[in-house]
């Protein structure tokens, strides 16, 4: 069979912008093909500029930009304290302004825009390793010295909260999610993005923009595996307590070791797997 | 409870090196916790050198790293051709060889350094947008111009046959998949990757680096979600058939659409959704 079909083109949803509806065609054993209206995750470029130049393009699903470049910022060691950071303003000059940020700091604040460039992790001097990679971090962001524990009952009942809030997931089947609650285990911030460091990037940057970082008493649950880049993410924002749905890597588990960070895996049917600071979950 | 817990360190399986064996508690409602052993996927840095001149460093599980260097070279356009790579060798000058590798290139190839410290996808002429990312790709890999076409049958069987190869998945529960399959379905290479994106460059390394491109009457399983990346690595490679075991964003099949690839979402149980392309599935 040879048939030419001409997809009709999709459109972003009124109700929720980050979901753009599409048409398919559904295959099911058994079954002739029949065409779907169906709903994506969007995906698009998103430039922030800092002082005019651009440092970074990341490709993340619209909403909440600001927050998205605010997290970005200081979990990258561009910006250290709220106060350098005066304004986060759409491009109006850029022919896409919705994809391109702007961020305005502090005079005389100074940006090593070499690191961007750099390879963070990288030295000439120590080789390369997961070591040296944990090392690095730790010259910016010392361990997490928060004394706060929470019982394993409280834990448990986090996916369920989260899942209930991830409208886009539940259109899409499409989206990483990163969530921060307190000890209490009350949702404070969800996000939800195509890149699973966006959606954390995204709830640190609220967190940074409403001056309530530290998150030093508060636990991060992110929808599927952790790896470093969460891990080195959470210690910027001072998160004492991670927690994944899925698995855990290896260098994550060592970077949570050395942070005093407790680290949760496999939160799911009623049970977890605690790699790092059992001390944190009270049984 | 205030339980102190020391950790036994991690060490690498001799069976599998792309597994850390380690020691965690396992928590189970209405159970004491147990400490147990787990097995987890290694994340590692890996920096990638060409001509001496360090250009990416990418955490990714450890194996097939030569395959990933190339897979990377040829789909972010650093490296056109295989006969312009002379050697990818581990650098005995690092402390960290095993982290570290150096690509020579044949005299007289010229590469553009500068591509990876520009922002591939930032032009600013046109604004930023995905459909100008997807234009910025296009002036270096054109469409698809393969016919091939597979039944859906085929397709139906090749997320099983993924599965059964995946060694690491099976131990661990915590790695991406990309796998290559001919039109008839068979096995041709699988590799997997902390990394979704390293997974994809490590299959289309191997293809590379064996001489086995263009992958033009060829299909690209991968086993989680397809994003814009990997549907532009896949061009690179000019495969024509990308399936997705989860969805796909909206930019994939945006991506898709306009370079004449087919792209099946949510390949499983016994059912697909075909975003674009549908003249290659046949009925």
């Amino acid at each position: 069979m040879r048939e030419i079909k001409i997809y009709s083109l999709k459109k972003i949803s009124q109700k929720n912008p980050q979901v753009a509806a599409v048409k398919m065609l559904r295959w099911k054993s058994g079954a002739k093909r029949s065409e779907k209206s169906d709903q994506l995750a969007r995906e698009e470029p998103l430039e922030i500029r800092v002082r005019g130049r651009s440092v970074a393009v990341t490709m993340r699903t619209p909403g909440h930009d600001r927050e998205l470049a605010a997290g970005f910022l200081l979990t990258e060691r561009i910006v250290r304290e709220r106060k350098h950071l005066v304004e986060i303003a759409t491009c109006t000059a850029s022919l896409e302004p919705q994809n391109t940020l702007d961020v305005f700091l502090r005079a005389g604040v100074e940006v090593d825009f070499a690191r961007l460039t750099r390879h963070v992790f990288a030295t000439s001097s120590c080789g390369l390793c997961g070591k040296a990679s944990i090392e690095a971090v730790k010259q910016y962001f010392p361990p997490v010295d928060s004394k706060i524990s929470v019982p394993a009952k409280t834990i448990l009942r986090l996916p369920a909260l989260m899942r209930r809030a991830q409208k886009t997931f539940s259109a899409t089947g499409g989206l990483h999610a990163a969530a921060v609650f307190d000890v209490k285990g009350k949702l404070l911030v969800l996000r939800e993005d195509v890149g699973r460091h966006n959606a954390v990037d995204k709830v640190i940057g609220c967190g940074f923009l409403e001056n309530k970082l530290p998150f030093d008493a508060h636990i991060l649950l992110v929808s599927g595996r952790a790896s470093f880049e969460i891990l080195q993410k959470s210690l910027a924002a001072r998160i004492p307590i991670i927690c994944a749905v899925s698995a855990p890597s290896s260098l994550a588990v060592d970077f949570a070791r050395a942070n005093h960070q407790a680290l949760v895996g496999f939160l799911r049917d009623g049970g977890m797997n605690i790699y790092s600071g059992a001390e944190r979950i009270e049984n």
